[in-house]
């Protein structure tokens, strides 16, 4: 009774999503096939990658976690299978798993070549729903990952922004905004422990105080809290801390 | 195999609601998980709170429904599990629960404070995926709720908006607007019986007579009908009564 | 372990997709329920028919299908259940079922009349939940199709778009715009092989060239696809075709 997890850029405004679960609950009826979202911007590899990053590690051991922000589709990118310690995960190798790797023990890679494994008739533009889901179903079934084709040992990895460290400051940047406005910086809280009374800059004129939750400060009032995906988090209590502080995804952050 | 419902203002395009979804399988594999809605406009309350009412009745007995609009997360609102003759709610002590439970045989309430039901390191800004999840599965796999924390006997509660009753006459309000634009009132359905040939005025210039289906007045044409939650309901056939009626939360709508 | 998939134009805003889900668990607890979409534009029976169509063929044999999309509601439209070789399919007889039922064996018709399968106190104006969601979940638990009563021959059908054929031209229309900006239009791409070389024309002024997948082109570029649903599909690289090419639902697409 694992899960499989779906994050792509599909929205659910059309049959794409559904059509996957259908195919899915075709192969393996038992799965619990889970929207990590589809909210994902078109085409948009670092934003899935951090959407991914941020929700999967909250599954269940041995979940399959399919991963499709895919503008390349039916060019000659390959598609790939991950085997971790934990987790499977399933999506075009565009960097899109890169981000959750870097997290895992990584056992295999291996392409996703037999076609055994797709839907028949598969096309050429939607690879979710031909390759991906009963790729993941199969791989939920127990068949082994390395039947799905070419066992590699590289993938493609997009660079994680890094953060620069000094004996009294951490320099980062913004690299997620999230639906209510915050912003999600690339600084681990892990990093920020040894700072005392710490304060944030943003951009060349913003400020924040870190505090233990948004609602520590006025309403109407910007803050910066330990985020929930163990990052140090940009917000403004009851408004939307992207358009407070103009930020957008590289936005400089530091802490102090 | 009961269910446990969502109701949340997280949106779907984060990873949010998802990684609640995993957490609460992790604990209790089998659970029928059902967004009830992540669409309520962030922070509202109220709007949570009526969402909640006009859905949960509908799902099976022993469902847990976790609610969690919480502009106060970390903060010292307490969160809390209510148990009633039916049914399981979780949620923070802001009132989104308390119309729900207007109609509920409460048998016991009890704080969220026993941490072994908590997530470890639990965050201070996500207690949906950290808190009421992890408790929503242990709730639903038979863990009793006297084990979370302490008993309390009230809850924070949202005023009901009252309806006037005179002799020929119903008065109230617009209480909840939704996607379609139709705009649902405090005034219920069964009050309206021993009026006849009911009419509506709606603030200071709008009317609509009252019909047994949205079809029963030309396209584009207002109508009021008997909704579906047991209120009387504004609607435009095939348009929006929002706009037709220039309606908000607490327009005045009256029925003679 | 078969599935009920739902198809409406309830958004995901508020309570009533949730809803329907709650009243099939209660009904049929171990139904796997799928959303295929519920973004259709409020009322458009077209995008509802084509997005069944689309979709459903991908489901499990067994499986129910639920289609709402009924700006008639509580009128005398006559709401109807459809037993086919593969499928159920449940819905207003609006025409919404119609599409996809041109591709299936039909084995019998009956109007939904019989209330020992609706919800008590069901209302006039939400039908998805207080007749077809219950009357899926009976049909998915074996209830025969022929108790919910009369059976018929006919159902309301909406015109497919004919495509003109010539001998070295094909000629129709685009029939749906998804959210990617994607048109996809009524031509079939099976009647596309004997055409060397295909060249697109869009409306009055649009050209494109077919290629095997988006990526063949240059990001910002127009290019025409086999598309996943097995029809001629309009795309941009990186872009939205809708608004390249001035799409709208009915726009003359011409293949030589």
């Amino acid at each position: 009774m694992s899960c499989i997890s779906l994050t792509t850029d599909f929205g659910v405004d059309d049959w794409f999503v559904g059509t996957m679960k259908g195919v899915i609950h075709g192969k393996s009826p038992t799965a619990n096939i889970i929207d990590l979202t589809h909210g994902i911007p078109h085409g948009d590899i670092r934003a899935g990658a951090f959407a991914l990053m941020a929700g999967y590690p909250h599954f269940p051991k041995q979940s399959v976690h399919v991963a499709v922000i895919d503008p390349g589709v039916g060019s000659d990118r390959p598609a790939i299978a991950v085997d971790t310690a934990d987790y499977f995960f399933v999506g075009p190798d565009n960097g899109v798993l890169s981000w959750a790797l870097r997290n895992e023990d990584v056992r295999a890679i291996h392409r996703l070549e037999n076609a055994a494994y797709f839907l028949e008739n598969f096309s050429a533009t939607f690879h979710g729903r031909d390759f991906f889901a009963p790729v993941a179903a199969e791989l939920m079934n127990g068949v082994s990952i390395s039947h799905l084709g070419e066992k590699v040992t590289e993938i493609e990895r997009l660079p994680w922004p890094s953060v620069h460290t000094s004996a009294e400051m951490l320099s980062g940047e913004i690299i997620y905004i999230d639906v209510f406005g915050n912003g999600i910086t690339n600084i681990p809280v892990t990093e920020m422990r040894e700072l005392r009374a710490p304060s944030v800059r943003i951009g060349s004129r913003g400020f924040a105080a870190v505090e233990a939750c948004y609602g520590a400060v006025k309403t109407g009032h910007p803050v910066a809290v330990r985020g929930s995906s163990g990052y140090l988090e940009l917000a403004v209590n009851g408004g939307n801390a992207a358009e407070y502080h103009h930020l957008e995804v590289g936005t400089n952050v530091s802490v102090r």
